[in-house]
């Protein structure tokens, strides 16, 4: 570090504006329907990406990996952080606003603003701390005149201390709240509304969305119940939208909009079947749009360029120069040369999932390898019915699903619940041709070749990142004494 | 508090001794090999414990227990706490040592020796501290000589300041390490033995165990290798024998004999098939030796009482007079009275258990209640195989049940490997006509009355400990915002 002021890179904070449980539902990625003006401007003015994965599909194992580049099995954050899940990352895990402090010398001012939802609190250390630690969670991350505000008095001091920032904004929207608040609406789309009852956010114009004029996903049934349900995260998503807004517009006035690299993404799928808790395509592609102030870089265009969260890390400590420590739990790498180049498409560009707990009673452990073409899945426990978090069983999508089940009625849906519950140990999909994953392939002879090299490629990545479940389910991992420097899996005899 | 100065009860300390993984390996318990004279005298000046059984089966978990008086699944320490596991007990959950300071203003001193696998270290804050977090765990655990001198160190502490004390001495043995050093033995039993390469431990005499002349428990296969382990199980139990002998006379010397309560117990089963990691008799009953001061209480007497660990918490805050907190999630209850008079055996005498996690991996929570006739275990995880741990898995004992079924030989066993690893979701033994819980007798319809009185048994106990997977596993706990005041399981409809 130190380079910074002695280079002619006008680049000197990164600005991450996270949404919590966000999808696709933006005009930039070719919604009609949700209106996301200021997302919208912010992918024109930068690179829109079309390829960008978490690696885990659950909200604080994703921060913690957005904040620490790795998987979640390597952070030790492996499910929840809050109440009695209690997850925390490993006491020796580094973090970006530590790293950034330390590399610093305590010059670069790190900030959080919104729902932090990772510990241990030593392991992330944030200079400025607006959190749930400090506020109800609506009132932080939904609040867009709170958050506005919050970003002015931390830019404020950026400018006062002439630090360089890192700065996390950390929307709760479009998260769902209809298992503790449903009077404000599933996802709380109706808190601050000015209705009555519903309080008034000063700076959200509120946009209601007609049920009946929108595009389901195929991979919800097309039901009026979840046409309902879209339109209430359609206005919760431009609430965020328009808290996106305010930030951007914070920063414009700061003077800091030319010297900022800003990203845009969501932590994990839409808590809906198939997104959120899961590896399948609703579960871990994510929007991500990067502008930045770099003369080179690329604008009003976008890239298919294979990425994953699990890049935000090296990216964002590529900004400020520092090198990243050699370590292969980092796999990550940093996004900034795709800013100023399409890559070349290549069969080997993949990326990788690593799912555990969510909530600690939900021990469905998966594994996953992606590249262009094709999907591998590894169901751990498999032999368990796929679990149900407490906030997606309350979703009316959800009761649907399952009354339609419990009285053998017929619904519009591409599965039964009983396949959703009920997986396979492998699961190969052809994404390119069947991007619903319907058709798993595992057993297919003709895909033998494929099978087997996705399955060296994810069991390699486990070995580098010290997966404890690399070994799961058949066979027990020996690490420690005699197996320390040469560690093996050794088999339980299950199919004895 | 305060009023202990102010009484005639000649009680003002407590020690508790702590063995790692052990069992009944003693003369007290009528083992007629395993020599342990020491603790045989501890318990011929006390009263021993014929019905004691620890809520958990695994090492930190157990612990968390004694220190806090809460089942693994409401402390929050659900599996084991170091290394990738990382588990720490929630937040806001208090401790002896925390608590004895709050209450006392300080008066009482609280020590650990040993073994401490707790955290996280804010939650479990002994004055003073010797452990694997400043030795190697071999050396504060098992080098039973800097036992002493740490004992004696704590009690100078105690005796120079005037202050009442709790210590607990938590010995590593016997726990195995042959998955780590096995060139100490599969139990460390050699490590210090004063031969070539292994060391000395000043103050210990080993003791040779010839496999021979042994008695195999009835849930082990009678074999050489088994012999073997037992063999080498009993040379580290004599040392944990003669360590507690060191500790006890350390207590003597400096005075404080005739005013200190001792309890010694084990922290969960031995580390052998159907033990350690499982809630049937041989993972959950426990040695218990309670040897109070008072004038009035049972010496050279058994006890009959149904006691768990953890009644060990309000047991010593008894001691302490400080009275416990309304609670629900403290269901021990103080064993003082015991001490003073055999209480009447009852049906409704219970004991219950909660198994969560062990390693992180092994993903298998079970529930169990247990009276003076009947057991019922709840397999949550019944659908995946019985996970194995590292530790366990390298064993002789285990290597020898798992290459047998491997190689189709038959084997001595009460169980096929098989049977071990699939469990059904219920398990209904008849203790008294069945010990080895050979006999499932969940569906046998004259058992319906005691299957249903002791669902709801447990099903109380889970809803008063605040259980997270109290709906698991077939149904989703709702708990929060509107369901707060009246939690409900809604059902997941795996059965439609
Ligand atoms: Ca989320
Ligand atoms: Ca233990
Ligand atoms: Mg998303
Ligand atoms: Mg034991």
């Amino acid at each position: 570090f130190g380079s910074s002021t002695t280079t002619s890179s006008p680049t000197q904070n990164v600005v991450v504006l996270l949404a919590d449980d966000a999808g696709f539902e933006m005009g930039a990625y070719l919604n009609k329907y949700c209106q996301t003006p200021n997302l919208d401007a912010l992918a024109k003015w930068g690179l829109l990406f079309n390829n960008a994965f978490t690696s885990v599909s659950s909200c604080s194992p994703s921060r913690a990996q957005l904040l620490t580049g790795q998987a979640s099995h390597s952070s030790g954050m492996y499910g929840l952080h809050q109440g009695v899940h209690n997850f925390n990352v490993l006491p020796a895990v580094n973090s970006l606003p530590n790293v950034l402090r330390e590399q610093s010398n305590g010059h670069i001012l790190s900030g959080i603003i919104g729902k932090k939802h990772v510990g241990a609190a030593a392991n992330f250390q944030f200079d400025f701390e607006q959190t749930e630690e400090q506020h109800s969670i609506n009132q932080i991350g939904r609040n867009i005149t709170k958050i506005k505000e919050y970003t002015k008095e931390f830019l404020d001091r950026a400018k006062r201390e002439g630090r360089p920032f890192f700065l996390l904004v950390a929307f709760h929207d479009p998260h769902r709240c209809g298992h503790i608040t449903p009077q404000y609406g599933e996802f709380c789309e109706r808190w601050g509304s000015g209705e009555e009852g519903m309080g008034s956010i000063p700076d959200w114009k509120p946009i209601y969305y007609d049920w009946r004029n929108l595009e389901v996903p195929p991979y919800l049934p097309d039901t009026d119940v979840v046409r309902q349900e879209l339109a209430a995260q359609y206005m919760t998503t431009s609430r965020l939208d328009q808290g996106v807004g305010l930030v951007l517009n914070e920063l414009q006035k700061s003077g800091f909009s030319d010297e900022t690299l800003v990203i845009y993404t969501s932590d994990n799928g839409t808590p809906f079947p198939s997104g959120r808790t899961n590896l399948y395509e609703p579960g871990i592609r994510e929007p991500l749009i990067i502008s930045s102030p770099q003369p080179n870089t690329r604008r009003h265009d976008t890239t298919g360029a294979m990425a994953s969260l699990l890049d935000i890390y090296p990216t964002i400590l590529d900004v400020f120069r520092i090198r990243i420590q050699n370590d292969t739990r980092l796999t990550g790498k940093s996004l900034l040369p795709v800013l100023e180049k399409e890559p070349t498409p290549n069969d080997r560009d993949t990326v990788f999932g690593s799912q555990n707990y969510h909530e600690v009673t939900m021990a469905y452990p998966m594994r996953m390898v992606r590249n262009r073409c094709y999907k591998l899945i590894h169901n751990l426990n498999y032999w368990s019915y796929f679990p149900i978090d407490q906030d997606f069983y309350t979703s009316p999508t959800f009761q649907q699903i399952l009354n339609a089940t419990i009285n053998k009625q017929p619904l519009p849906w591409y599965k039964t619940l009983l396949q959703y519950y009920k997986r396979p140990e492998w699961e190969l999909y052809d994404i390119k041709a069947d991007a619903l994953e319907r058709f798993n392939l595992v057993s297919k002879s003709q895909y033998s070749g494929t099978l087997k090299q996705l399955r060296q490629q994810l069991y390699k990545w486990q070995i580098d990142t010290e997966d404890p479940w690399r070994c799961a389910p058949h066979a027990v991992l020996q690490a420690q004494g005699v197996f320390k420097n040469d560690p093996v899996c050794l088999t339980l005899g299950h199919e004895a």
